[in-house]
C-alpha cells in the first residue's frame, strides 16, 4: 500500500548540529525494504536523560530496560530500530535489546545501561539478532548525518519526517534543543507507535531534566490522541549534553531554568503536532479547548473524550458543525458537567450556550471553518478554573484503507 | 443516504400477544417521512416496571424523569418518540416530555408518573408540542398492531426491526418475555441511541424487577459496544403485567424466580445481539470472551478495551488475525494483566500463548474462521477466575459513509 503524504504535512525545520550529538543511520534490513532502517546518536560522556513512557502493561522490553535506565540518568547512546517493535517477544525480544546495549557499550566504553533502545513496527517477531548486530556495525561506521535523515530513518509507515526546534537563553547562554519523532502511521499487522527524542547541548541534572520532561508531556504528548489506542512502544526520551557550557539546571530556581523548561515544553507540542499531523487518514488538525472545568486533569479527560469519539471524529470529517455529539462525548467522559451550564463553540462561534441551542448563531463562518484544515473546538463546562487543549485528527475512510484494507 | 439492511440481519421472531400489554403506532411526523414516529403501549393496570438508563451526565429530560418513574415501581404507559432525541433541549423539552405525560394520565386515568417516555433522534431541537399533541391523539385511537410493527416504529436508521422471545414456568405458569429495542444507525447530526423494552405478563415486584433486570444488564447491554460513544438517551425499561397470574415474585426464593431471572436475561442477551449486528457499518458480528481475570468487572473492562479499539476492529473487518493489537487493547485496559502470561486466541485456535506468539499454530482453520460473519476472539490472562464476554462488530468504511459523508 503506497501511502500519500499527509495533507497536514509541514516542511522539515532547519535544525543546526546540537553539539555532543552525532547522528549515524545504517541499513539493518528489518524488514524487505532498501533504506535505512537503524538510527544511531552518539552522546558525549557526561550527558544526562530522562524519560516518559507508555503506560500500557503489555510494553516491549525497550519499555522495560528504557525506564530503568532512565531512572539512572547517563545516557552515551542511543538506538533505533525501525520495521520491528520486538513487542510481545518475550526472553529473545530481551535478548535483542541486551546484545545492542552490550554491542555499542563495548565500542564506547561506556556501560550497557547508558545505551537506549527503542524499536517499533511489526510485533511479536524477535528482533533478528544478526541483522541488528550487522546493522550496529554498519552504523558506528557510517558519516555523520542530518537531522532530517535520522527523523526520516526512525519512521515506519509515516508520511513525512518529522522534526522540531527550540531554543533558551540560560544565565547568558544560549542553549538549542532539537526533537525528532515518528508516528503515527500503521501497515497492518504493525502497531501504530509513537517514538520521540529531544536532545540539547544544555546542562541538565538527570532529576530536574526528568521533573521538565513529566511536567511537558502531560501539557503535550499525553493531550494528543489519533484513535485512542496506546502502544505497546510509546517511548520519549530528552538527552542534555551539557556541552553549552552552562552551569547544570538542578532546579526551577536556578538561573534559566524557567526558559529551558519552556523551549522545552515547546519542543514537546511541537512534536506532539506533527505526530496528530501525520495521523492515520487525517485531513484535518482538530485543536479542543476546554475551560470552566473543576481541574485541569478533569479538563483533560474530557477533551480526550471528546477527541476520542467516533462520532465526533466523523463529523469533523464530514465539516459538520454537529455540537449535540461533542456535547455527547463531554457527558460519557466520567467527569464533573452539568448539561444546563455547558457551551459548545467552533472556530470561535458559540453554537449552543448554557445547556440550549443557538438557534440564532451565525452559521456562515462556522461552515466556512469547519471547511479549513485547522479545526477548533471550545468546550466550556462553566463550573471552575480548570482548563487544557487536547489536539486530534479527523476519523476517515483513509484510515479504514490503512487499517483494514490491506493485508501484510 | 439510503441504508442497506445489515448483513448480519436476523428475521423478526413470531411473539405472541402479551397479556396487559396493547401496542399502537401512529404518525406524529417528528421528520419530514411518511412514516409512523410514535410508538404506545398500554399496559394494564397494576403493571410494575424497572429500568436502567445512560450514565451520561448530559442525558436527556426523558431519561432524568424515567429514572424518577422507574423508582416508584408503577406504569401504566410507554410512549416512544423516534426521529428526535429531545436531548439537550433545556425546560423547553422537559414541557413536551410532561405534556404527553399528562395527556395520556387523562386518557387513562392514572398518574402522570405511570406514563414513560422516550426519545430518539436529532438531539438539541425540542420536541415539537403540537406535532407530540396530535401524534398522541392519533395513537390512542389508532387499532392495536404486532409487536414487528412496534419495532419498527421505534427505529430511526435502524436497518431491521428487532425483538426478541422467551418464556419462564413460575410455580406451574408459563410466562412470556417479549422485548423490542432500537439501535445503532443514525444519521448526522442524530446521534445513535438505544432503546430497549421488555414486556412480560409475570407479576413481578418492582424491587425485584429491578434487581433482575440490573443484573441481566451488567452481563447484556453493557457488554456491547458499536463505537464507544455512549447516548445521551440510552434506555432499557421491563414492564410486568401480572395477567399471567402467578404469586408475584419478590425475591430470588421464591418459586420460579430463578427461571424467570434467567428468561429474562436471555431476552436482554438477545436484545443486545441484535443492536450489534445494526451496528453501523458493521459486517461481521465479534463476540469477546476474557477469561483468567482477577475479577469478572475487570474481564469486563479488559473485553471493552478490545471491542473498543479501532485497531482490532479494523484487523476484524481486515479478516486479519492480528493477535498483536489485541495485546495492545488488553496491556492499555488499565486493569491487572502480566504480558508473559497472555494468551490470544481466534475460533478456538490459539495464536499466542503465554506471552509468547504460537509461531506453528495452525493458520488455516484461523484465515477461514476470520471470513465468516460470526468471530470469536479469546482472550486469557492467566490471573484469577474473573470471566466476561463482550460483543462488538468490525469498523468498516460503512461507519464513516453514515457519520462522516452524509450531512443533514
Amino acid at each position: 500500500m503506497e501511502l500519500q503524504p499527509s495533507p497536514l504535512a509541514v516542511p522539515f525545520p532547519a535544525i543546526p548540529p546540537v553539539a555532543g550529538v552525532t547522528l549515524r543511520v545504517a541499513r539493518a534490513r528489518y524488514k524487505a525494504w532498501d533504506r535505512c532502517d537503524l538510527t544511531y546518536a552518539e552522546l558525549a560522556p557526561g550527558t544526562t536523560v530522562a524519560g516518559v513512557f507508555t503506560r500500557n502493561v503489555c510494553c516491549s522490553s525497550e519499555v522495560e530496560l528504557g525506564r530503568e535506565q532512565a531512572r539512572l540518568g547517563s545516557a552515551r547512546a542511543l538506538v533505533v530500530n525501525a520495521g520491528n517493535s520486538n513487542a510481545f517477544t518475550g526472553y529473545r525480544g530481551r535478548e535483542a535489546v541486551e546484545q545492542i546495549m552490550a554491542q555499542v557499550a563495548a565500542h564506547l566504553g561506556c556501560t550497557p545501561s547508558e545505551v537506549f533502545v527503542s524499536s517499533t513496527g511489526v510485533i511479536g517477531v524477535p528482533l533478528p539478532l544478526d541483522k541488528a548486530r550487522a546493522g550496529i556495525a554498519a552504523a558506528l561506521e557510517a558519516p555523520a548525518c542530518s537531522w532530517e535523515e535520522a527523523a526520516a530513518t526512525i519512521g515506519t509507515t509515516d508520511t513525512f519526517a518529522k522534526g522540531a526546534l527550540a531554543t533558551a537563553v540560560v544565565a547568558g547562554r544560549t542553549v538549542t534543543l532539537a526533537g525528532i519523532i515518528k508516528g503515527s502511521g500503521m501497515i497492518a499487522p504493525d502497531m501504530a507507535t509513537m517514538l520521540g527524542y529531544v536532545f540539547t547541548d544544555a546542562a541538565v541534572e538527570p532529576a530536574f531534566l526528568q521533573a521538565c520532561l513529566a511536567a511537558a508531556n502531560v501539557r503535550t504528548f499525553s493531550c494528543i490522541t489519533v484513535d485512542s489506542d496506546t502502544s505497546t512502544s510509546d517511548t520519549v526520551l530528552a538527552f542534555a549534553t551539557g556541552q553549552a557550557g552552562n552551569a547544570p539546571l538542578a532546579g526551577f530556581d536556578d538561573a534559566g531554568a524557567d526558559a529551558f523548561a519552556a523551549a522545552l515544553h515547546d519542543v514537546c507540542r511541537q512534536l506532539a503536532h506533527l505526530v496528530v499531523r501525520d495521523g492515520e487518514g487525517a485531513q484535518k488538525f482538530v485543536e479542543i479547548r476546554v475551560t470552566g472545568a473543576e481541574s485541569d486533569e478533569s479538563a483533560r479527560r474530557v477533551g480526550l473524550a471528546v477527541g476520542n469519539s467516533p462520532l465526533v471524529k466523523t463529523a469533523i470529517a464530514g465539516e459538520d458543525a454537529n455540537w449535540g455529539r461533542v456535547v455527547m462525548a463531554v457527558g460519557k467522559a466520567g467527569e464533573p458537567a452539568d448539561r444546563d451550564k455547558l457551551s459548545i463553540g467552533f472556530g470561535g462561534v458559540w453554537t449552543a450556550r448554557n445547556g440550549m441551542p443557538l438557534a440564532d448563531y451565525d452559521e456562515a463562518p462556522v461552515a466556512e471553518h469547519l471547511k479549513g484544515r485547522e479545526i477548533q473546538i471550545a468546550v466550556d463546562l462553566g463550573l471552575g478554573e480548570g482548563s487544557a487543549t487536547v489536539w486530534t485528527c479527523d476519523l476517515t475512510h483513509g484510515y479504514i484503507a490503512i487499517n483494514a484494507d490491506y493485508r501484510s
